[in-house]
């Protein structure tokens, strides 16, 4: 879209609001990227070149960094249309000093940039400078439930408990070690699973945790079990098929502790048996927010804040948040997170859904890095859509306009998770 | 969408044509608001203000009205972002003298509103004052098949004959005596069920009824069923299981009495159990109209006006349409009646459907203030499509754009429902 | 939307591509048309005129050309607002000799239209001209098995095995005779089926074959079946059920015959059972590409350009084609091939899919004269979408915007096969 001056000046005042990005797998200890590898090792980056053709040689865990790189970079000009080389370009002009006026990054440029990164990235206050060049001020984790959650800063760093390992694979003998290792809960029934669990989200929330979240398949559907039938399956049935009951009594425990719970909701694991490290995972568009019905009804004191992972889901995630007052639209995820697909669901949502309920954004980011680019292609594509929907046909000021885009983006944040 | 100057005029120009609004829910007896109580009990804005956080205990039948709307209205800067909002700033502005440049109603005006609103409704013309101001020259009602259908004049409240309750309640004892009283015929096989329709479609015809209607299920899977079978079900199995057969049965009573059939696909009723009055109902997007293929087939001479719920099933609509004489894609229903689900459906529509078969619009009403706003917005929609898609790109000069316009506004719905 | 100068020199550059279609339905040996009949036969118009009210009498194939064409004609004013409408009008300009300015066909120009084409499609070099005036270079065809390919120049009329018939019909002896007639082998198992279907792969790359294409139903699985299994199908249940398999076979030999395989994935046939000829197919939205899961990992040597029928599974294409290194997005196909559709679903494939990757568009056309209006009509939206999402937003300079449309229009149809 052209950018003219009134989405110049509705984009300026919202990049000048200070972030605090509810989702993201940063790892605390080591938040920022060490070399050009760890941006470019990103998924985004090694599944679209291996889809382009790149071999997955260079790939492996013990092939040279700067070799990998320079591949990666070699095979830009076939992805260099997309949003993701896109965010790339601007790590490259903000971190790495490519001329402004650079819109492309070509193979020549390759060792230029890794050289680049690892003076830049070596500085000692690098957390500190992207932290404030990114304006961001507090960021979410997403922690195994065993994490010790030791060693950061948990209100720069908001830990947030991943309960995929406890729902979907509770059967494996490694997991049930795991929480016993954790919890010195040794789960043979439900009441066992009930201690362990407490043990757990006492633990997250004495160390401030925020949030409890899952990624959930879209053939999902939740149940309450009984305990009975905890005890049969666990005892007789090497504990298979517990998935939907582990999940309901993870939304007890979100109700007792006050913890939001986020969905995560629409992905298929492995679909692409031998795609790239994180780039295996597709969807069935065939899915429903009404498979949720009795969760939602049952647990009118949990906030679900929910990302679908297909834009064709968007309006089912609409209106089930303009009717449930514990449902609420987060973010824009994955393969839902390039521009066409943010500005048709932000324009729907916007238009229907109680403005206190819209959790704008979060970037899913493994390395610090790129919250910037991300927040930032979101930010274009908000002050946009404010300017058409509500300034240019009278309904806003610029003022009230850059009021909502800020309740987006940060108010709502703050207020759901309590941050 | 900037407003510029063409469709401006566009605009300008199709707010003259009267309207003859296919589908509402008023009660000709008590067709107007009689306090702002009336307005604001609109589900929109309770289901809104609920979702927001207010709670229920304002909308018990005995609370205070006054006390109801301040409640409601207190509520709205959580949701002033939404078209529904939107639509009573219309109203106050049009009906209650609010300032033509306010743009916010807040807490504070919550009296002064209520106060106007008992005055301006008060007065004996207000009915054709209201018809008045929204150039509305008729209206279409959604009648209970036991409706005596006396005390309005059916030339401006047209009747139309809704099957719900006999498609999907007749294993209800009430049912059968509702049926029994309003036509003298206990039902108890397809014969009486015969009888007893045709009684209600001579009834309703006899009385200017110009469509029938029902809204169902997204599972729902028409099927013509023997009188063995209905016989069955209804002498040993409590008259369950018979909507699909009943459905058919209403079918050739349409073809028989020449009476277009309204369907409207795809709600889930009572999906939040807790929600307000009429804020319970929602949807499951994965439904398909080719469950309706032998239903299309068997009527070529039944006019079928369909509405979906959901905007990812519009190309359905749009390609049945498109292929299938006896199938037409009907206004913009529910949750897909704001502006950016309008703004893609109407698109997609005007493209590859005869522009004949296009009935652009219905209000849904309960109340006739209602007809305005949500025209309003419909005509503003209509007339930036055809800016963009006919006008700018040289395909149609300005005055043939309006009578295309005016042709989904208004000519398809005298020709289809023969007003 | 409003062709401003950006756009337009855009559009401009890219109709100076000469064209390589690839997907069509032309008859090698009458690959234009002899009359307006041919014309206006095209289904698009005989669907369309009929939905909109056309009895089908004069569809009959005895009825007087003149007359179907005067009909059709005649009834363009109930759908002169379809994209359909709008492709006659650019024929009737550019072959027809209709004044430029002239943006209605009525009834009366039915036969001064009927009497131009007559003359013009006499002229003894009128294909060289729709060629020269279309800009386009070759244009591949969709060829039964059994085609003898004899007769014209496969470098201007590239063959493309089409296998509907062996996957969906070998339980048909009609089938199985032309088989044996165009192979001399008599299937009766697994074994003789692969000596059938190696004699056909062999005759057609002998023949410059450069795909092999199938359409599938919504709700198609392939699996690879045993030997075992295809001679029980085939001695004791009629060859029935054999689908699956023989696809999965046919896949094998794409592979060992370095053959793209076309999906065209989603159409129900003869949903409309009484409608005009190739007018009766619909579709069903629930489907997914997670159906194919199974044969996109066995055959990653397999190159597939995939079709879908609905913009709502566009997401899901794009998805997988950013995964899948063997998947690519190919053009936009019958329901999907109007301009909200495209300009939605080239929007979300450009912005995250590698642009090497991109088949921008195919005809589809049964005759020539209707490739220039589709690819114009392509051409257009191509232009507004590189102008909006890389040009106005500084990423691509014009000149690389026109690099980036034409890699699109023909640079990865040369590449991916192979001419």
């Amino acid at each position: 879209m052209p950018a003219d001056q009134l989405v110049q000046n509705l984009e300026s005042a919202l990049s000048k609001v200070p972030l605090i990005d509810p989702h993201s797998h940063i790892d605390p200890l080591a938040p920022v990227s060490k070399s050009l590898d760890d941006i470019l090792g990103y998924h985004y980056y090694t599944e679209l070149a291996h889809s382009a053709g790149m071999s997955q040689a260079l790939l492996a865990r013990d092939a040279d960094p700067r070799e990998r790189v320079r591949e990666i970079v070699k095979f830009m000009d076939r992805y260099d249309n997309t949003a993701q080389y896109a965010w790339f370009v601007d790590i490259a002009r903000t971190f790495l000093g490519l001329d402004e006026k650079a819109t492309r990054i070509t193979a020549a440029d390759a060792d230029k940039l890794f050289d680049a990164a690892e003076k830049t990235f070596a500085q000692p206050d690098w957390e500190q400078q992207v932290f404030a060049k990114s304006r961001l001020e507090k960021i979410f984790l997403t922690n195994e439930f065993d994490d010790p959650l030791k060693g950061f800063d948990t209100a720069k760093y908001v830990p947030c408990l991943r309960t995929d390992a406890l729902v979907f694979h509770l059967d494996k003998p490694e997991t049930r070690r795991r929480v016993e290792a954790a919890t010195g809960v040794y789960v043979r029934d439900a009441a066992t699973l009930r201690k362990a669990l407490a043990t757990i989200f006492m633990h997250f929330t004495r160390n401030g945790a925020r949030a409890c979240a899952i990624s959930l398949p879209p053939t999902f559907h939740p149940a309450k079990f009984d305990d009975e039938h905890f005890y049969e399956q666990m005892q007789f049935h090497d504990f298979h098929d517990l998935a939907p009951g582990v999940f309901w009594m993870i939304a007890e425990f979100c109700r007792d502790f006050k913890l939001p719970f986020d969905l995560m909701i629409g992905v298929n694991r492995r679909v692409y048996e031998r795609g790239v490290y994180q780039g295996q995972d597709l969807f069935d568009q065939r899915t429903s927010l009404v498979q949720y019905k009795e969760l939602f009804n049952a647990f009118p004191d949990v906030t679900f804040p929910i990302s679908v992972l297909t834009s064709g889901q968007n309006q089912e995630l609409a209106a089930f948040s303009w009717i449930f007052p514990n449902v609420l639209p987060n973010g824009h995820w994955w393969y839902s997170n390039t521009p066409p697909f943010i500005r048709k669901d932000l324009t729907e949502r916007l238009t229907c859904v109680p403005k206190t309920k819209l959790i704008g954004y979060y970037s899913d980011a493994y390395k610090l890095e790129f919250v910037k680019p991300k927040y930032g292609m979101y930010r274009r594509i908000l002050a946009d859509v404010l300017a058409d929907e509500f300034v240019r046909p009278g309904v806003l000021s610029e003022t009230n306009a850059v009021a909502l885009g800020t309740r987006l983006l940060r108010d709502n944040v703050r207020e759901v998770f309590k941050v």
